[in-house]
């Protein structure tokens, strides 16, 4: 197998390829005045298999993600996985209302004109994986940042609500703590009050997951509810860190002890790979060859 | 039939509709605070044909008209067709080096997802609808941009090579005037001699045609070399108006007489609607029914 790498995405396709024991092939690339994009991928891989590892954070990104798909399936690929650390648009993963985009089906529908599989670390549900007429992989690097909680002395692990309980549990037992969730409880129009459902944070060093830091403000509150609530230190921690309109700037207001996030989406938070994760991936997915050249 | 607008073509769009005397339907769209789009088409076409008007000037136009289309299917259109007035990446309408992207058959292949017919507005090449997998077709708007010269009293219309005459040929023949195109002759390596090929410029109107206008450079070359041999004016003319990294002020540093190009991509100068020339490729491609109310 072969490695190209997208724009947002070439530290990490690096990362994966130097785990997997197999080159990067190289990428020309630019953008014209215009702004459109241009890639050509010089190397022929004369039937090899080939991940095309791009982060589709823009719409530039989603855009280069098709052209690098196209020009791989030209330099004769054999099975072509399309490895999307961040995939676009998944949390518009249905119709909420009538007459709205599907826009993760879009995504999906348009690299299955070119790539045979689909592989995507952590997505926001499962349930887009079923729009790619494909091989569909879903990874999740959720055990790569337990393993920095646990170098943090974190021993609670929480979810921010109870439908992501499930990353929270393999986060914990990853590190053998214990996990619990937040529940909600509106006190009144300006009031929400957020508390763990069974487990008492007093004195614990916390952590709470989540598939994505978007703006952060959920979970800036929740990390000053739980210091109010006795919790020695709360570090947040999620796959994708998007960190925007202030979001760091809100989380350390609330007095957050740490802010960790995965390569993903690159940025200062970025203080674990999604390439072990991404690996095991590919692996899963075709069983990847990778011979003694492989890291452990 | 039913009009739908792209973002950069809401204007274009009403026009289009005004004429063919149907409605704009309403779009729900913004951008959230990530960049990601979203858009809501919230009337039921109920088998209706759909003409989605979108130019994609840039990738975020692009995945805009994809998740259009994707909304425009879900509620019951009948045949649909995106008409784009400017179409994305239409200058790489081949593989020009081996392994490169042919990038103008990625958006082709990715609108026959939802599409049933694709209408293009003087694309770069005829040969790039032939990537488009259903109904194809192409129009000019060069008659109207000929319309424009005759009030300026144009006495001759000039193609910036021979490659582009049948541009010319056709906005002469229009309005009844004489037509040529330039070659160019490399005197040394700082200077290219711009001359037409057979008709003299000296006390002449011209206007030199092209399909779009970019940084402007090779224009405003023409229109100083043509003055120097004797024009009495030089206007510059194309459908589609980039007009990106100082091309006004190159051309208006040259002497040009004016610039006009149509509202494809809407902008300063756009002086000409392509409007006329969409409803004519609509009613081409699919007999549109118009019944009283289309304008002449």
């Amino acid at each position: 197998m072969r490695i190209v790498a997208g724009r947002r995405s070439e530290a990490l396709a690096q990362e994966v390829a130097d785990r997997l024991g197999t080159p990067l092939a190289e990428v020309e690339r630019h953008k014209f005045p215009d702004g459109e994009l241009y890639v050509r991928i010089p190397h022929r891989f004369d039937g090899e298999d080939v991940a095309v590892v791009a982060s589709t954070r823009t719409n530039d990104d989603l855009v280069e993600l098709l052209l690098l798909l196209d020009a791989v399936r030209e330099q004769d690929a054999g099975r072509v996985v399309a490895a999307v650390p961040y995939y676009a648009y998944a949390r518009q993963d249905q119709r909420f209302k009538e007459g709205e985009a599907f826009s993760a089906d879009v995504v999906a529908r348009m690299l299955a004109i070119y790539a045979d599989g689909l592989l995507i670390v952590d997505p926001h549900k499962s349930s887009i994986l079923a729009s790619f007429d494909g091989d569909q992989g879903e990874v999740s690097a959720v055990p790569e940042l337990a393993e920095y909680f646990q170098d943090k002395g974190v021993d609670l692990v929480l979810a921010p609500d109870a439908g992501a309980r499930g990353r929270a549990q393999m986060a914990a037992e990853h590190i053998g703590v214990d996990h619990d969730h937040l529940e909600k409880t509106r006190i009144d129009a300006e009031t929400v009050e957020m508390r763990t459902k069974d487990l008492d944070v007093s004195g614990k060093t916390v952590a709470i997951v989540d598939d994505i830091i978007s703006t952060g403000g959920t979970m800036a509150r929740a990390v000053a509810q739980l210091t109010e609530q006795g919790a020695k230190a709360v570090y947040c921690a999620a796959t994708h860190g998007l960190l925007i309109g202030g979001g760091v700037e809100k989380l350390e207001a609330a007095g957050v002890a740490g802010i960790v996030v995965t390569d993903t989406i690159p940025g200062d938070h970025s203080r674990v790979s999604a390439a072990p994760a991404l690996v095991r991936g590919l692996k899963a997915m075709w069983g990847v060859e990778t011979a003694d050249a492989v890291r452990p």
